[in-house]
């Protein structure tokens, strides 16, 4: 039997980048990776393969090549059972590994809304981490017409965004008032409701999807909560994703109340040399330090260079304090992207704060030409001024922008230290510096809070 | 005589967001800016005033408009003496004003060569930000041919490549063996050369002017350390900016050896009630608390907020222990950025340094159109681990990530803390998370300083 120092269960972004960093600082160890499918893909690329990678699922393939180049190993295979007790995995065609150190990194799955009727039908499709799974939905697509998509969180409005692109008939389905209400503030998610209205998608908020008809188990309706009827050739649900974790509860391993594995700091589980991380594993949120539900590629990459640096010891203290939900997203044209805490989820957790926001052109004179309007809001603590959130939507460069944010966050800067704070900026590349929008919002807090004489 | 809470002699950025903060924090205080000319340029937005701005320098003005709409007022004048004793300001029309608080924000001037036979000929010109002086050189720089930029600073390589656009004939003549040479690191000084090169600019470095030559004091042709003689219609130098301090030297203020005026951190002069701010006062490096000369916007706008709070007693303590240089700029396309130490000047100034790099497209999967590939370079302390400089380059959003960098840098934020750090992605905006290259090359450096086992 054949004993790897660490053997990695799944082949996304958490896996990927558990594996090449300890192939990278550990030289000598042994890594095997043990996947489901040959093929990955990038993850938040998925609703860019139906129109700006051309229909072209190749075109977003991830693969752990980075990892391999390290010397890391890779069996696409299933694990159907660990044996915690004497430290081994069983594949499904009969091998069997030792291993010193196990991650679990089997990633999440799309959750499947069985409580509709015709969840099941022909046409009813899933966004689905998957290489085959992807691929055939381009295939099919092309003989549909009438799109529902239902869910208009990122992914949701994605997939409408890119579908419609392709002169298909799409139709958003989204429960609350507007889209991204999980990420963004009640006034982006206006926003960027109204952005993505002004492309073909129709969207209907304030609705939920009743019942799937068809005829032969062949969806070609639904009916809403309002009761309109909607014809309808496809039908795709993008309503969030569950922890793949079959297999951690066979073995053994807590789950926390939203079914995540129970992980500290550093990824390491209830069971003694079993870590988890990724979008299977549980995350806290920065705020308050309760359990949340964060799945993002980007999250999950910086828990696994965590786990893999410390994996055999913590050498790296973890710098941060819990998971910093940071998202982002471009919709006709329009970038948008949040940080931390904002008006709902504040509320929800009992977090006070005080916001302002600030716009400027993100070129300078903007008389240039490519300037776009570039606004951030940002949100702080009202009593030691600190950043606790922010947002930024306009040009490109929001994408960027809200990660100087975010480790403003995460380093506890405060809106009297950004008075001081020293920028680069070009009139090619940047809002003048005597309106960088993220110095003059924490200006308005500063106004907000305190009374000159 | 009218007096005013606080009297600001000067009109660029500095003067503005002084002005701006004064009135927008201090709503009571009455504050006059005393300023020579009616019009002001985006400094920074020069050069594209001949090409980009479409030879229209209208569209890169810059007014103290929004210091006006706080209640500011404005004069067009020139200040010819300060009574520091009894606290009064004289006009050049005669007129006197009496003050609580004095502002110096009198900028800077270019350099002149006056060391070089012909630097007064007529058609030699300087890049004065003055608006009616680029008013009139792109007026005349029609009636040309082949124009000489002397000094491949931002400022002349900037506007040697925006000139060549216009298919002018020019050439940039540059004293180090690549241009850049005060800002970048060897290796993006040569980087920034090339793209230079690539353009119709003909780059000639490691050379000088020796001497302008021409008929009736008009320039025709100059001549090289080297012997080379070049047929010239014009020569423009771009070798640097003094601080312009007559007044502050008949005021009797000190002045450093470089002759900038000397500060406090909080803008404060060897005379009470008397501050200076922008280019025509000192900065203190931020590696090694020396003083140094930048003379950029940004940080001159950093420093004029830090006085603008604090001109009537501190309240806001400057975050900062120096001034941070970031530069950046775009040429030929390529977006360049850095900040802090590289191998040079941290050699220069005694301080020991690791570095790293890291690559990767700025999109993901890197197959979408517009994808660049975006490289960043980091230097750490090798003992703590803590930033000290970066650099970036690569796409437009190289503008912002060295801003991402400088935060990291002016918050001593280590190697070590950017395994852990969490950062917003998306496949429009950003690099994958697996590939950010602020954290891989975090992780490069603490590959060379440490060997795990």
């Amino acid at each position: 039997m054949k004993m790897y120092d660490v053997i990695i269960i799944g082949g996304g972004p958490a896996a990927i980048v558990t594996g090449i960093t300890i192939k990278k600082f550990f030289k000598e160890r042994s890594v095997l990776m043990v996947k489901e499918d040959s093929d990955g893909l990038v993850p938040c690329g998925i609703p860019y393969i139906f129109h700006a990678l051309e229909n072209d699922a190749d075109k977003n393939k991830m693969g752990p090549k980075p990892f391999v180049d390290l010397g890391g190993e890779v069996l696409i295979n299933k694990v159907v059972k660990v044996n915690k007790t004497i430290k081994e995995i069983l594949l499904e065609n009969g091998e069997v590994y030792g291993y010193h150190k196990l991650v679990f990194a089997t990633g999440s799955l799309p959750q499947i809304p069985d409580f509709i009727p015709g969840y099941d039908f022909k046409n009813v499709f899933y966004i689905q981490k998957n290489f085959q799974y992807i691929k055939g939905l381009t295939a099919k697509i092309k003989n549909f017409k009438n799109i529902i998509i239902v869910g208009g969180g990122f992914i949701g409005a994605e997939v409408a965004e890119q579908m419609a692109a392709t002169n298909l008939n799409v139709t958003l389905i989204e429960s609350e008032p507007f889209c991204f209400s999980k990420a963004f503030s009640p006034e982006l998610c206006q926003i960027a409701t109204e952005e993505l209205q002004k492309t073909s998608v129709k969207v209907m908020t304030s609705n939920i999807v009743k019942e799937i008809g068809g005829t032969n188990s062949s969806v070609n309706h639904i009916v809403l909560s309002d009761g309109t009827m909607l014809e309808a050739d496809a039908v795709i649900f993008s309503i969030g994703y569950r922890a793949n974790t079959q297999l951690a509860v066979e073995t053994g391993l807590e789950l926390n109340k939203y079914g995540d594995i129970h992980v500290d700091n550093y990824g390491r589980t209830s069971i003694r040399d079993i870590s988890a991380v990724g979008d299977c594993a549980q995350t806290f949120g920065f705020l308050t330090g309760r359990s949340d539900i964060i799945k993002l590629a980007s999250t999950a990459t910086a828990e696994a260079r965590t786990l893999g640096h410390n994996i055999f010891g913590v050498r790296i203290k973890k710098c941060s304090s819990g998971t910093l939900g940071v998202f982002s997203t471009e919709i006709n044209g329009l970038a948008m992207a949040a940080a931390g805490a904002n008006e709902k989820n504040a509320a929800e957790a009992g977090v006070q704060l005080v916001s302002a926001k600030y716009s400027a052109p993100d070129r300078h004179p903007g008389t240039l030409n490519g300037t776009s309007n570039l606004t951030v809001k940002l949100y702080a603590s009202p009593v030691d001024g600190s950043i606790i959130g922010g947002e930024a939507w306009g040009g490109k460069s929001a994408g960027e922008i809200i990660n100087i944010i975010s480790m403003a966050i995460q380093k506890s800067i405060t809106v009297y230290e950004l008075v001081s704070f020293q920028i680069g900026t070009h009139p090619l590349l940047t809002a003048s510096p005597i309106s960088n929008p993220i110095i003059r919002a924490a200006e308005e807090i500063i106004y907000q809070l305190h009374q000159y004489k």
